[in-house]
């Protein structure tokens, strides 16, 4: 095993931990992956294991078609999403997948979250787009990630009447957007619930876009 | 004591701590139990226990009547109701009982949970029913269980003004089932809540719940 | 010190704990007292104090009149309201007083809390009143308790425009209560708001309380 | 370094932590600051630096233009807004900054909070006003909460579609009044998506604000 699968395994279970944390899954749904540098390879959660069991030696190594290469467990049975991603994506570092409830209760109606709040601006660009709905079983779901956020700037897709996937250069920007994604989800939910929501103006989102990209944050 | 019972009274504390960490139950309210394979006995927690002072030794065994057979406590007031379940199901090895928040509001308008999240054809196959009121005292709260899942998919039943009652082939998947019961509960109720919802075709549905409960997890 | 203050110096730190792990208090809000048994007097929260640096010394004991008899602290703001209750109702050996954030909604609208779930017939035994805006700083919120849980089945009273209080046979009766309290509340809130509620027959709802009073938990 | 600036950098972790536990934060998002007693400085969070990374030392130093003065880590983005607040209201001695839930989306609407509570007369004197949008990266942020927040009760004003600043004369003041606004905010939100709200006359408003700022707590 080299040093940077090793590694990579250790992160997955922090990088787990934080999804429990900001409450974004229950029991053993949500999955994090992360792309071996320099690889046709990533690391991602064996399937169906609960988060307290997880461990760096538990996650499973697969190539980029989904086949597990290294793990005594089956790996996550989205997989083939995420694997369809890394191929399509050449620049994704890392995939998360959660059923958060704010952000799957937009999914389940259809609808994009619109860019009513700054924080909003600053991640994602503009709103959140809604993917197609896609059966498991084949490449249907990595194909509606990648067609929507090809181009998109937003990190995080809504798959129709499922929940989210996000992307990002490595494993923690994907979890940090899948985070930010439930949080906005949720305060724009509740904010539109009591009336009617003020927009931004796209200058403006732009404008908070570009410098939250390339200011924020340490050097 | 058999071995057996041993270990459900010990599996026992560590599926009503679940109901707490997953945010299912307050105070002493919900309770879990398991059938001791071969014997016409389940485990089941003793009546009005704070969580915190579960353990083991406070488990109690009970016949398929309801009758306490082993421990020094009182067991739940819902016993009758679990051991109707058992009597009547015999495939079933664990039953849950919660009040869960947003579970407990669909019952209390007396309105299944439809069907329009994809984790929800996984695990229920379709909408979960609700079931009929009954009181508490004799075995009405039983048979409304038992007339209600007979022949369903789901393993869940939102007994009208009530609350969940769960099944499953062992406790820990009952108490899976009431985790997922409520996050799914919650899910659909905060998308309705802004407007309609796009259904999940039924021939999905169907594909969903077969794949999932054939194919996910560890073989 | 008697030995029996001692003790609810002890226990009131135990309960004020309860009231953080379900969610009923933030910052210093909220306060919980307990008669001493067999004198005039009652330990309460001390004014302004977090939880965190709450300890058994840091309680103060006050006589019926709300008078600092023994502490170093000064009582609860709410400490009027507290004795009054414990002047007029003798039965009373508990005080909780809360925002919780669901139970204070519905006062702030005016509006008694249907009882709509058995668990609510169970413990109230029918719908929790609300009580006449009052100010602080005079016997008006205790007045105003009093008048309204005289004679009702509810230990719950939610004072308009301001908060739960709750009363018990002990401090911990009226900590559960104001745990439940909340509970029905945050329930029967989500249920209501996206449709009618299912009411239950009031001679049922005299069946479950009776039965929860005289029936529940160990003997 | 003065023992001074010592003891603010260790009280900001504190404060931080504050934060997480009333769920007012998710990631790196928030942030708290104090003003240097005698001193034209300020201690402030470093930029996009998780919670649990948060040290003392990781704390950094800035002057009332918001310079770098102290520490090895670029200072919040929200520097500027701090320091434009320390510049304009000498008496304010902290400051805090959150884009917590239910504050925020009163602001994506651009709705003032209206005092039905008498928590809220108690801290806020009367309704949480609503501040300008105003863009990151000038002093429009400062300008904004510093006109909206002179010669006003509340100690928190919801910048349109952005978040709540809040000032104390301390930073655990501003802290409490951060806690205290999330927690009207979603209170009112509940209360008032069922019904209308009842208000709370301008004079009792009054009252209950005169007696909590001159007698609550300890003397």
């Amino acid at each position: 095993m080299s040093i940077s699968v090793k590694q990579l395994r250790e992160d997955l279970v922090g990088l787990h931990d934080q999804l429990i944390r900001w409450g974004l899954v229950v029991w053993t749904a949500g999955n994090v992956s992360a792309r071996v540098p320099g690889e046709d390879l990533f690391v991602i959660k064996p399937s169906g294991v609960s988060y307290d069991d997880l461990t760096p030696e538990s996650m499973v190594v697969c190539d980029l078609d989904g086949n597990l290469v290294e793990g005594d467990l089956s790996p996550s049975s989205d997989t083939a999403a995420h694997a369809y991603v890394y191929r399509a994506m050449p620049e994704v570092g890392g995939v998360v997948h959660t059923h958060s409830t704010y952000a799957t209760a937009w999914s389940a109606r259809g609808e994009a979250i619109p860019c009513v709040l700054t924080a909003m601006a600053d991640e994602f660009g503009g709103e959140i787009p809604v993917g197609p709905f896609a059966l498991i079983g084949n490449d249907d779901i990595g194909q509606g990630i990648v067609a929507t956020l090809s181009g998109h700037r937003s990190p995080a897709v809504l798959m129709r009447n499922h929940g989210v996937f996000t992307i990002g250069k490595s494993a923690r920007a994907a979890v940090k957007a899948a985070v930010m994604c439930e949080d906005v989800a949720r305060t724009v939910h509740i904010a539109r619930s009591l009336g009617p929501l003020i927009p931004i103006e796209q200058s403006d989102v732009d404008k908070l876009y570009d410098r939250y990209q390339n200011v924020y944050g340490q050097r």
